[in-house]
Order: structure tokens, then sequence, then C-alpha cells
């Protein structure tokens, strides 16, 4: 009997694991979305075609060496489906079965390959609309094969690897990856932008213009989605389902990071109100996500004031972050290093207000080491592929549109599109 | 060992909770992308921006004084975080554990806060094309802070909170919330529509003119969104997972749920071809969500054949009700108050058929009570907003697109739009 | 305590199969999206309307009379309601509990019915743009009541149904429906667009005009839809989560789904490159959607190399498929019948490579008696439907577009549409 109890408790936090990968996985059709309705037309179908590709790419690296480099699985993951049932069952009778989490690897796998997955597709919306799509796909197997998982193996799986740096023993605490996921995606996007430059248009002698995107259902409908997957993206951060004190903690952080979106909405609204004198629909949605980016470091301790104002004060920042950057004239047609970058970090700050466990120093010494390493790799990883290929499509291409450049086909051909 | 299997049945009950939640927050970007598909492109941005920022603001208000008001639990949700393990173990064995629903209190809140958004969403259709956003947004405060936790305290939650009135002592039942939610959305929708007056050119003196929606892919996008998020809205009622009984509920509540969607949309298709000749996609679509409001009162006693035939009567009642509405020239662009008013009221009725506990003098005493409430005090608030800030955009803002005047931004800055 | 265990039990695999049906049920809406987007926008509604619809009939007529052809229960599923708790629990007590799936019969036929309607979802697309609306809807009443549950009823439950064969003896598997759902749903479509012919205009004697789907973001989305609800299509077909070796199977199912999805993408999107020399979005998504119906009829035994690797060969043969068939002058636009036709063959076929149980000739009976019985009682069922109503529009009303013809009203009133 106990054994059945041990195999219920196996089979519900396996289960659990894999509907939270399940709505992770759902995220990337969330950034498809948002990314195309955000911008125009006539790049289109390039940004749906990056946003397929860089989740599959994201998959089979991860499986041929990423999971390897972060937690020490086999490279191509070639053992994952093999159990002896009857061992684990002798272990557990041994051993007692309520000192750790019990579920399947290859359920841990998958709740893993998703935040690769998450972490790459947040670079595709901020080199939208110039980048040439293969030295994109060329930066996505460098990405999600080793930058990632080695800036993952030194956080989330410090010591268990190589014997490499842990940046836990610091102080530092990041639990589902405001900093590791959201501000490194950022942190490859930056390095990027930088080097491919702004689109053509987009600041002049007169300012900045501003260049609508071109499908604002599709970019609500990609935030809703996003809103829906971080459920699955923090709660299964928990690593644990089966008993009462971490049934508990998945519930807080379900209803914390609901809390964190609608505070971040609410006042990314405001806020756009009171500067532009409008009910600006973007801000609004970037300011749910700067919510959810923020609250992603540690969704299990605020209360739900907290974490609603923890949103809140994300949905001011992304404002003020999306108009800086704009004056730095850094190129970011879908607001994701603002998001995901400065959110991130503000994310990784907040976690001490809550979480006696760590320190502000930590966070920051943490911060630091992640962005330097994300951002210096992506930096030579997009110098190389500048050099050898090229990273930007010509003058007449990007006027013309990536989507018939790069795609050879339009995304709305019976539509009237304004070039 | 018994506390082991507490543990667990306390696990699975509250992931059931969040898995249903987080389907029934899937909703809210079900009735975004249903109504953006459904109005005119110079509407869409507005309704979008609606959508997000009613589901946020319901959030909001209900943590801060609508669970409350509607269950007892702390202003702020202050405590709800706390959670006393050992104590709740000891409770267990001292008690036994098979008496009732054992889950986290978070996890209810989660699941309860997203029927408020669904409640609100509801509003937001039916006052589309010709309302100020802002007078829309205050009313929401109100509505999901104060009018519908009342009306939920007197019913799902009668005598526990402030010594209520509780109409189930009068035979009242409403399972998921035919009228609790739906209806209740419907009333609040009626007195502002009341209020606010018919779209310009809609009725003329030649009859009815027909105002087509611009998108009807995301209008059935968003009822397949509706549809599937109804079976956590639906199962997640039965509030209780773990054990035989139970489960084999859950599971007829989802069989039947999607019985009456399915009976309701043939319907629906059927009763137009026979009145309109053609096969008329939004009626099919309103077909399906009568449907399933109308199981809602009570998805656990029909046999499938009588879901089919419930929601197939839904789906009839709703052909009729969205013609008899523009009779009366009350002005509903995406039908909310058919779908959602008449055919919540139908479920109420249709529940003493299968259930043998509930009366139909207790549905009727019940559905009056719910209507009155929520119409009359809906009906001062939309008054006093119409007194102090106004809540109809003026005529020129209505010939340009709210987007313009509200929002300052098109939804389909590319495409050809026909104002 | 060993009831107590049993009814978490009975629970949790109901659960199981409760979230995976309502993932399957959500491909109905990654059906709509993906065919709504592929086709021309004068042809959206109908096929939106078709899509609703087929699902809603499969739904009735599982109920009616599918299940009982398929696995004998009642018709009108009168009695699946009526459960004996005491009486469950008795037998469990007496039989002990770990010998086989314990979950609700309700739970059971949601999980079935939504299999049914995905089978008849492929049919849609194939018939596109041309074929009446009403005789398709009549071909769904056949196919779902009797067509499809008459090849079910031989494989996934042979001996238990009217003493009938039973393909399973001939060692032939068919885990999750790479050829009893997909290629029996390609097989009645192949029958359909023979009868029906191709569009106007889409060969002449200048050979292949591409004709371009009007909305590639939905097309996309659809995709991101399928390949979310391929989780629960394919993870609940183990039919059981409740204990150790279950669950890791279910685990490494969804790991393998998602291994061949990514592989089909990358090497239909490779393919597409090397033939067209640009990166094809719609290869790219019919790669991904290849990879996942290879992997259907084996999703548990390969490792994850496996999977990718079988993924990829679907990925490169499906793009192959879709040149010959236009080659062949058989007109399909969404690609369907390559997708689930030729791409199911092919998962029937891997079977034997990884599960030593299942042999190459089964497979091959099994796939010829699948093909032979529903490719030809489509034709005879399509062909009487051709001589009394009519199966196809008239010349000008394919011109025109059927929207109007069928639908009476166009899916984007507002947007220019290149007729």
């Amino acid at each position: 009997m106990e054994n059945q109890i041990f195999e219920l408790q196996y089979a519900m936090d396996t289960f659990y694991f894999l509907v939270c990968g399940a709505l992770v996985m759902w995220m990337a059709a969330g950034f498809a979305m948002l990314e195309a309705g955000l911008v125009r037309s006539k790049n289109t179908t390039e940004i749906l075609t990056k946003n397929v590709a860089l989740f599959s790419i994201a998959c089979v690296m991860y499986m041929v060496c990423g999971y390897h480099i972060m937690y020490g699985g086999d490279l191509f993951l070639s053992t994952i489906g093999e159990l002896d049932v009857d061992q684990v069952l002798a272990d557990s009778a041994e051993e007692g079965f309520d000192g750790g989490s019990v579920y399947s690897g290859a359920s841990d796998f998958f709740f893993q390959v998703v935040f690769v997955a998450t972490a790459m597709s947040i670079v595709s919306g901020a080199v939208a609309e110039r980048m040439k799509l293969w030295a994109f796909l060329a930066f996505a197997v460098v990405m999600t094969g080793v930058i990632y998982p080695m800036e993952g193996a030194w956080t989330w799986n410090g010591d268990d690897v190589f014997g490499m740096y842990n940046l836990g023993d610091l102080g530092f605490s990041d639990f589902a990856g405001s900093g590791i996921v959201h501000m490194a995606g950022a942190a490859a996007a930056l390095a990027g932008v930088l080097l491919l430059g702004a689109r053509k248009g987009k600041y002049t002698a007169n300012g900045v213009n501003a260049i609508p995107g071109a499908n604002l259902p599709l970019a609500t409908l990609g935030t809703f989605i996003l809103w829906m997957g971080w459920f699955g993206f923090n709660g299964g951060s928990v690593l644990k389902l089966g008993d009462v004190s971490s049934a508990h903690s998945v519930a807080m952080v379900f209803l914390n990071t609901n809390a964190a979106a609608a505070g971040g909405s609410i006042a990314a609204l405001i806020t756009a109100r009171m500067l532009f004198g409008k009910a600006d629909l973007t801000m609004l949605l970037n300011g749910a996500l700067a919510g959810l980016v923020a609250i992603t470091a540690e969704p299990s301790t605020p209360t739900a004031l907290q974490a609603t104002l923890f949103g809140a004060i994300g949905g001011v920042l992304v404002v003020f972050a999306i108009i800086t950057l704009d004056k730095l004239r850094i190129d970011d047609p879908v607001g994701a290093i603002s998001v995901h970058g400065v959110c991130g970090l503000l994310g990784l700050l907040l976690v001490p207000v809550t979480n006696g466990d760590v320190s502000f120093s930590g966070q920051l010494i943490g911060a630091a080491t992640i962005f330097t390493w994300v951002f210096v790799t992506s930096l030579v990883v997009w110098a190389i592929l500048k050099a050898v290929i090229g990273i930007r499509v010509s003058e007449e291409e990007e006027y013309e549109g990536v989507d018939l450049a790069e795609c050879g086909m339009e995304a709305y051909p019976e539509f009237t599109s304004g070039k």
C-alpha cells in the first residue's frame, strides 16, 4: 500500500509537470501572435516562420546537448526513456518517499525544454523587420544549445554539473526565471539589436516615428496566450505538487501570477493615459507582460496585494523603459527588451522584499553574471554571423518587406498592405 | 500513511481547481476575440482594450473587497497565503478526511476570481461601438467589487457571510452560474444599453440595418476558446475531484457541457437556415454559446441526450431572442443579452427537469432576485456615470470609430477599413 | 484506506482523460484556424461554419450510435451517467485495484468523441472552396456515425463488439491513430476530392497555379493549437496515468510528440529551401503536422532522437507528397491528404522499428483494411450525395466565393478581397 501511495504521487507530480509544460509550450504561440500583430504586414510571414522554427530548433538543440550542459542528462537523451519500475519502487520503499520530488525524468525534460524556447522567443521580436532569417536561426542554434544552458547550469543546477560555479551559493534566487529566462533572452536580443541597427525610417532628424503594428487583435490574443501559459511557467516551477505544502505553494503562485499581470496592465494603462492622453492598447499589453515578468523571480512568497503592486511597478517601468530605449535609438519593434530585460531585472531585485533567504547583493551579482555572459557571448556570435553571412537584409528587401525576400509569400495577400 | 493519502487528495483537488481556473481565465481571451470579430474594424482596438482592462480590474477588485463580500475572506486576501500545514494535517487526522473538499484557499480564490471576470466580459460586448471607455471601466469597478459579489453571497455562499439571505433555502440552485454569472452579466449589460441607446444607423425608418462584424475568423476562434474554457467553468464547479463519485460527476459535466454546445449550434444553424435561407455563421456561434449557457445551471444530472436537447432549445431560443431584441430596438452588437440573459434564464428553469431537489418556484424567485438586484443597481451606477462623466462618445467620435477617439490607434492600420 | 487509494486513482485517471480530451477538443479550433488561413478570403466564412458544425455533428452522432458501434456502449449513452459507487468500491476491494485502468466511463466517452471530430476535421480542408456546405454536413453524419466507428471497432476494440474481426490479432498496432484517425480522415477526403474535381483555375495548360492562403497568421495559430492539442491526443492514448510505469509512459509520449513536431518542421523548412529557394512558411507548418502524424502510431517506444528523426522523415515526405498530388491534379487546398494520409501511413509503417510486438505485415494489412473501408464507403456516400443533391457549387458561386452563396456573409467585409 505504501507503494501504491508512492505510485500515485509519482503519477500526480509527473502529470503536473506535463500540464504545466504544455502551457509553457503554448507560450510559443503567444509570442508568435504578439509579434505578428506588432510588426507591419509585409514582415509578418517571416516572423511567423521564425517563431515556429526557433521553437523547433530549441527542442532539438536542448535534446542534443543543452540538457546535458544544464543538468548533466545524457547527450541526445539516450537513456531518458529507460525506467526500471521495480528499482524505483524498491528505492522508495527503502528510503521513504516523502523526502522530495518524484516524477518521470521525461516530464522534467519536457518542462525544461519549453523554457529554452521561451528565452529564444524573446529575441525574435526585438530584431524583427530587418534581420536575415537564416542568420537568426543560426543564432538560435547556439543560444539554445549552449548560451542559455550554461547560465542555467550556474543557477538552477549549479553544483551537480561539472562542479561548476553556483550562483545560489551567493544568495541568488530566481524562482521561475525573471533573470535566467527573460533577462537572458533580452540580453541576447540587445546584443543583436546593437549590431543590427534600427529599422529604416524609425529614427529621423525629427525624432521617433511610431511604426504601428498591423494587427492588434493578434497582439492581444498573443498576450492572453502568454498570460495563460505563464500559469504553467511559474506554477510548474514549484517543481512538486503532491503534498499539502507544495500544492498550496502552487496555488499561491497561480494567484500571484495572475495578480501581477492585472496590476501591471492597469498601471501601464493609467501611465500611458497620463503621458499620452489615450488608452494605449499596446502599452496595456506590455504592462500585463511586464507584471508577469516582474513576479516570475518570486511568485510564491508575496501576498496577493504585494504581487499586484510588484506587477504595477513593472507596468509603470515598462512604459518609461520603452520611451527611454527609443530616446537611445535602440529599435525594438515589440518592446521585448523593456518587458523582459528591464522588468526581468526588476523581478530579481524584488525577491529580497518578500523572501528573507535571498540577499539584494546576491541578486545583483546574479543579474550581472547572467547579463554579462549572455550579452557578451551573444555579441560574439552575432558579430561572427555578421562577418560571415551578414545579419541584415538589403535596404531594398527591407523596403519591400522581408516576407517576399525571405519566405516568398505574403501573410495577407488579398488585403491592402501599406508598404 | 493516512496523512499521505490526505496530502495527495489535497494536492489533487487543489490542482483540479487551478487547471479549471486557468481554463476559465482563458475565456477572457474568448470574449475578447468574439467581440473583436463582431464589431467593425474602427472599434476593434477599443474593445480589445476594454476586455484586457476589465479582466484586470475584476482581479484587483475581487481581491480588494469582492471575495470578502461574497465568501467572507479577508480584505486584500491578507492571510490567504498563510497555511499551517501541521494544523491542517492534525485536523484531518482528528476529523477524518473524506468528509468534504480539501484544497488550498488560494486555489479557491483563483477559481472564483475568473468567474467575476466572466460576468463582466459579458457586458463589454453589448455596449460596444459607442460607449466611453473610462465610463465602462468605472462601471467594471463597481460591478466586480460589489454588485456581483453581493448576489454571489446570497446564492453560492448564503448563510456564511454576514448572516445574509440565502436563495438556496428557497429551493434555488444554479450549479455553475447560468443565472449568477451569465444572466447577471446580461442584466448589467441591458441596463447599460437602455441608457446608452442604439448605434447610429442601426435602426432607421426602414427597419433594422445589419452591421456585419469585421473579422469572422476571430469570432469563431473566440467561440472555440469559450467552448474549451467552459469545461473549466462547469467542470470546476463540482468543487471536488478526489473520490469516485465526484470524479464521475466532473466527467459527466464535461460530457454534458460539450453535448449542450453541440446541440445548441446545430439547432441554431437549422433555425437560421429555415428563417434566412443561409447557413448563418454568427447564429451558429451564438447557438453554441446559448447551449453552453443553458446547461450551466445544471450540467451534472441530465443524460447526454437531455443535455443535447437542452442545448438545442437554447440554440433555437437565441435566434428568436436576437430577432426580438432588434424589433424592440435594443441594440446589442454581439448578441450578449440574448445568449447570456435569455438562455441564462432558460438554464435556471431547466434545472428542475432533471434535478428533483430543485423547485420551479425557487428558480423563478432566484432569477427574479438576481435580475432585479443587478439590473437596478447597474441602472443606478450607469445613470450616475452618465450624469457625471457621460457614457456615450460624441456622434463624430462614433462615426470616426472609438479606436481613434479613445485609444489613439487603429486595430488594422494597413488594411482598408469601411467606416 | 485501500478504498481511499482506489478512489484517488479513479479520480486521477478520470481527470487525466478529461484534461487530455479538452486538449483534443481544442484541436477543432486548430483545424478551423489552419483551414481558414489557407483558403481565400471569399471562402472563409464557409470553412469556419463547416468546422464548427462538423464538430457538433460528430458529438451528436457518436452519442447516438457511433460509440455503440465502436465500443458497445448504449445507444444515446442512456446509462453512462449511472454509477453505483458502492458497487465500484466493493468490486475493487474484491478484485484488487491495480489490475487495470479505473476511471469514469463518461471521461472515456469524452476522450473518444473528440477523436471522431478530429477525423472529420481532416476532410473539411481538402474539399474546401468548391463543395456544397450541406452535402458536406450530410457526409459528416455518416462518417462520424458509422464509417469511422466501424474501423474503430476492428482496431481499438475488436473482439468486444458484436464478435467482430480484430486487426490487433494480425499484429497491427496504432497507438493514437496515425491510421485509424488521420489516414482514415484522409481517405474520406480523397474520395470526396476525386468526385469533386479541382478548383477552377488551379490547373491550367500552363501547369499548377499556386492559390495562396489569405491569412497566414491564422494558419500558424492553427498549427500551434494542433501541436498543443496533440499532447492530449497522444498523451491521453496511454489510457492510464496512475502508476509509475504509466505516468512515465505518458511523459515519454509528450516528449516524443513534441520532438517529432520539431523534427518535422525543421526538415520541411530545409527541404522547401532546397527545392524553392525560400523559407516556405506553409511547408514549415505542414512539416510540423507531418511529424505529429508520423509519431502518432507509436509515440511511447522511440527514443527522443528516434522521434525527432521519424518526424523529420515525415517533414521531408510531406513536401514531396504535396508536389506529387499537384502533379496528379488532385486538388487539396490545405495539404490534408499529404499530411494526414501519406504521413499517417508512414506512421503505421514506422511502428515495427521501435516496437517489437508489431509486425510490418500486420501494419500493411491494417493500413490496407482501414484505407479500403473508409475510401470505398466514402466514395459511395459522396456518389449518392452527388446524385441526389449535388456536391459542388455552381461555377458562378465558386467565382463569387462560397461565403456569399452558402452563408450569406463575408468573413472580412471591410477589407479588400481579391476574388
